[in-house]
């Protein structure tokens, strides 16, 4: 496996100030953020002709992406729809739907056009909170047609070009434990453009076991994102899994870390991503509240390095 | 503390044949659902002239009324106001609105004449998935004016009924862990219409120990459920705590269940009750899809009637 | 379900002094062993002219078969064969596998005669220290097509005889846990003759979960054991769970109890049990070395009975 | 074993008064303190012809004594001396040590009119706190040779009238866990006078499991109170095992509970006591600051009577 | 934060050598002991013009002082004041009173000299076991106004000095836990010039998390001390929390332990630490009776180095 | 402690070659087997004039020999000796007796001459379950004698060449676990030649702690192997702890694991081989299926190398 980073925590200065960075911490690539709230790029102008510069920006420094990551517009596809997402694209429902339906296939464009062969995202849910059957029992169910009519002909454009779209279980995603991510690929009639980008302190969120996502449903992983999540021992028996409020609030129930940090079973985690054949990418993602950009970074790399497999398993010797 | 039943489970004899199963199981009355839906009793009635006949069929089995409930209709006060609530209530967000603003003070009304101190439902929430802040990151604060704007005339209607409204902490509410009902009552200036109605099997599917509820908030509990919440040990680590679907699912990581056959550790429940002065109902809801309704209920008795105090404590003996 | 016995307790006194006993406990039926160490019964006998009388002296007295039973016997199915199972029957071991095969068909006829459903027992197996795959990697392996070729005829006749064959899962038994629960029904073709007793108890001795076995294998449970397993936590650290030695060593790191006394999580047990349509016998076998014969099985009653459903389960009402 | 219970909670009625309410509990008998400040007996008196009245009072109601205590004057053999127990008996160190050796040898005396085998209480000790060897690394050693010297002759003593002293290991006793038990047999040369009272409640505040005190040194075990204690679970990460102060501070990390409110493993240390081969009293203490006294005795019974065995063990008979 | 240590490690070697070997270890400073009995320096000595040429050679060494240290002789202030501290300083109760009263304010003028923020130290307990309110209800309460009495003229002499004087909790102390130390702030009326030296291992002894230490008063932080306990996992059931007798006993239930090889969540501990804005010093403090002195070191710093932040937080960047 | 390795995973590419990649990895020596299928050395070559040249082999790269040993020819002391054995010497069970006696002390002899303190190996069980006291109650204890008549002569021979023959604790053998060791010990008068080789990972398959072990027999450790083993947390449940099948298989619920990446407490485990005076070898065993060779060796080492003492523990000086 490969060692990469999701570039946020270096926004503030500057594409090629970034990539030093992320080269001088000795990482192997990183994620490629394409909405256009992007500082880095712009999707259209990768695609006339700005993908080339920025592949020799990269080469010249020895680094690889991982993915092309299209999370803000791809939630626009099921929603929610109201004002919360006005933030993003603001218009009716239907513009909304047809603005994330145009720009993941962009995305899936530039990803052919980078050689990469994973766009990492999401679609969103127009309600989530549906997952509790009340007022209305069959909430989660009447969204679910939904979701096969809008995502199979993106995935269809996917598959035309050769790219897989990976969906970040998450809150307020139509798949966000094991039970939707397998209920997904069953609506989708097992789309072979369908795969996941496992962020497994998202599915810490839910309650469920980011190891028994991978022994589940671990051949359609395509993508790792090395974040951790702390249910915080001596807050959560008062705030909860479900904390609300600002992710820097001191007394919250619940905070992203990053790894070694939190509840993440790495040791695990990684033993049955090798057992299901994933040798791909853990894109370091910091959104840690209690540590500055450049030290969460490095203690993920300490956390993480001396884990990742170097060489393959080999038959019984003993 | 005295021990009633929400009535749910006898819905389909008639509200005679359920006062007579009531009071055959022993039980010392119940809590009044006085929603549109309820089959046993029409609110409007009740308050030209039905009062006094309830009150008597009541009175020749011993038993009494623990609150009056309004769930559905009160969900209506905060929301969603989209297509999930037109079963309650079909109209315009507006309408919705003031359709269960009027229902709440009728509630007040009815429970004044029947001599009951205490309403119990809900108020709802625009969209509970706020709790995350992402996309909006200030989604759920911005929910909470309205909610101030729209509870107090509510409340202070209450007040002059001599009536307290208690919210009950559940998903899809402006209040659904304590962190929220503290936030509430510092919202509401501490008006003294505002209480709870302590379910702890919905404090779990917020990931927080009700007895820290009662600990923090215990002088605001005018009102106990007897339920229970199970996270089904052999099936959350696939299915997690926020379990999507219907309730009677095999596999669900999370359902209700009747008192002793979840996770609430009961004993300390009642102990932090007694200390918090709290000498009230404790209603069992039956809502276990395991059980038959009378095995439920039997059950529930069981495990709770020889927990519950008879006596006031006393000043150290020894 | 019904709570009945295995009458072991009470093989001192004579077969009508022990049914007079049980229905004094106020059980509903006994599981009748049928080995020829039996006290109680002779099988020949029974198929002789017996079945009647044993049938009048329990209707006297209220009380059904829960089952027959043939552990020792059936044992020689598979094995060990050597001297440890001479105390059953002494011969080479082709003749106690011929002996095996002819007692556990008599069984099956004699079940038939009682109007008995099920007969429940042990099947063996030539060596179960093969499940650690060394020094012989195949070992296991290697059994199992002699297990399915001794087995099936077997089966057959039962199915003649309108009678199942439910193997109980137990140490230096080819059946000890869940995968091997599954890989048995898989090896059998399915053979609708071939069920399992559950007896909890067994399974924790290979570390495995009883409710798992229902939630996968629980359409083939045809019979419920009332026993408990302690891993005695205060002498498991240097006892363990493999502890040897007789049963009444005090410093054991683990010994069977009456239910309630153990590990065994009875309301989860009892819960799964329901979700799989179990609507059978539990028959509580006091192997307890702690415990008198009556105050064992009086104390399994005083947990058990309370447990039990007593109607059917319902369509949500709330 | 019996069930008894300590008459405290009922001091306030009257000594009649507290036999009529104990043999209305269904209860065997009680515990008879004998300090000076007792107010239902005087020890002098019961030497002086009182003891067979008592007696009468007794068997009138089917009651019996299950031992004689003396915990505070007892306190002063070994000390403080300071003035924290000039309220039991004010005077120097040398006369509080005397009153304490002359009131454990009156107690014996009454013991052996009584016809009581056992006398519970306390010895004290010094400085309890040297048990942590700072700033003297020595302090608890140079204790031992006292409480030697002191002990032996109350003993012999008590050998002299057949009476057994039964140490409750306790906080500010120089036996106050497992270790300091077999320290205590030891340093006493084995006395056969010497014995414990189990008060398991007093082993948690040590930090200590009771069930393997039971397994350790259970041969000496003459006495047991039926007495439970919480470390309460929302408190205890702040107020911890050692919190300080009035036992119904309602935010108190330990608190006293009635057996079956705490943490006491009832079920394993009854188990472990059957294998100790004990079979005398359980005598209930309720010093729960959460329960009034009719209610936790009913508590405690409820708990505790099902659990006791009623028939000896017996031979392997599977 | 800065790594520093507690050089008691190498009292054996002379001053200039544990310098020479603390330098050599990468450290960043130490906590220098002012007792009478520190072999490195006289506390009147450094008064009389020995500051400066120490500070010389710790610049030499690029080291600085964490803080100054008064562990024995704070001990006096408060007692116990029998035999035990003697080998403190042998005198009456009120001249060891004296006594510590002058050195705790010397020690504040020794910091003032050395630049040093911080004197950390002990002021003691009469008697530390009153935390059971048995035999005397009152005995904790009644110390209260003694330790306000003796502390408020100390600490106002410190504050003219410039410095603050940081109780560590631990056994034998007023403060002890969280509690007491927030009862030892109103007590002081909020004094400036008091706060605490977070041992969190001496916190264990006490039953409580140092992380809610950290969360409750956390802004009185101004030193850490780096240890650890363990609770002996195979002994604590015997042994217990408050095990006795000499550190390097095998079989004792607790022990302290150099950081990482205890229960001390350090990732926890630094993360509320940084949520509470410390931001000073950890001086590793190696009492571990099973390492030798640079061994525990060594480990020491190999657990801690890789956890400490090495900037700021900064605002959400995602 | 030294670090060395077993060195079956470099056994595909010769001695030379495997020596060089031991030096490699910076280990400090190696276990040497000597069974006949050995592919580095033959036995009785070594003793005919090879123990020379392969002393030399190891000192040209500063590599010395932890210990020999012998596993497949040892089992075939006890057994068992039916098929499951032939593959490693086909033979009547008295014939392989006799091979398994002239193997272990040829190995002795080799020892010997190669100036290595201990022999490990295996010998053996003849049926490992009869630890489960049916079908005859009496199993194990037949076995006992056969194993002291068996094992006395050979520990004899071991004696006279100054050699310790160390056995390991595992499944399949007469000591499995701690009970087992002590009954050993007791069962050859604690024959001086008798010791164990501690694999910590092999006690966790008999649900025993490692650490207890070394509490209890520590004195007779002799070698200790740095091997993990994992209870798999999302497949116990159905698979247990005594999982069938092969090694590899994906969903099993116990595997072998490099140290730290399983269930063994190194720290504490080294502790307390501290505190039992040992300071030998710790000889990595890498049987992990979910590593590559080299992958797990240095995984291994990581993880082990800080943890090690490198200096003896002093008396206190704090």
């Amino acid at each position: 496996m490969r060692l990469g980073v999701c570039p946020q925590p270096f926004y503030r200065g500057g594409f090629a100030a970034a990539l030093d960075a992320i080269a001088g911490f000795g990482l192997a690539g990183l994620e490629l953020p394409v909405d256009a709230h992007s500082p880095f790029v712009d999707l259209q102008a990768l695609l006339d002709g700005g993908a080339e510069p920025l592949l020799r920006q990269l080469a010249q420094r020895g680094l690889a992406l991982s993915a092309v990551s299209i999370h803000q517009e791809g939630q626009l596809l099921l929603g929610p729809h109201h004002a919360d997402t006005d933030g993003i694209f603001a218009g009716t429902p239907a513009q909304k739907v047809a603005y994330a339906t145009q720009r993941l296939c962009l995305a899936a464009d530039v990803a052919q056009r980078l050689g990469v062969a994973t766009v990492v995202g999401f679609v969103g849910c127009e309600d989530y909170t549906r997952f509790f059957p009340w007022p209305a029992t069959d909430g989660w169910e009447r969204m679910l047609p939904v979701f096969r009519e809008r995502m199979l002909p993106v995935l269809d454009h996917f598959a035309r070009r050769g790219v897989v779209f990976a969906q970040e279980p998450h809150p307020k995603q139509i798949v966000y434990n094991t039970e939707t991510a397998r209920e997904s690929i069953a609506l989708l009639d097992g789309h072979p453009a369908w795969g996941f980008n496992l962020d497994p302190a998202n599915l810490l969120l839910a309650g469920v076991d980011p190891v028994v996502f991978v022994a589940e449903v671990g051949d359609r992983i395509r993508h790792v994102h090395g974040k951790d999540g702390e249910l915080v021992a001596h807050h959560a028996a008062r705030s909860g899994l479900l904390a609300h409020g600002p992710w820097d609030r001191r007394d919250r129930g619940f905070r992203f870390r990053v790894p070694g940090w939190g509840d993440v079973p790495w040791r695990r985690l990684i033993t049955e991503l090798v057992l299901a054949g994933y040798d791909g990418w853990i894109a370091i993602e910091h959104e840690d509240p209690t540590f500055g950009p450049r030290d969460g970074i490095q203690k993920a790399i300490d956390v993480l390095r001396p884990l990742l497999p170097n060489e393959p398993r080999q038959a019984r010797w003993w």
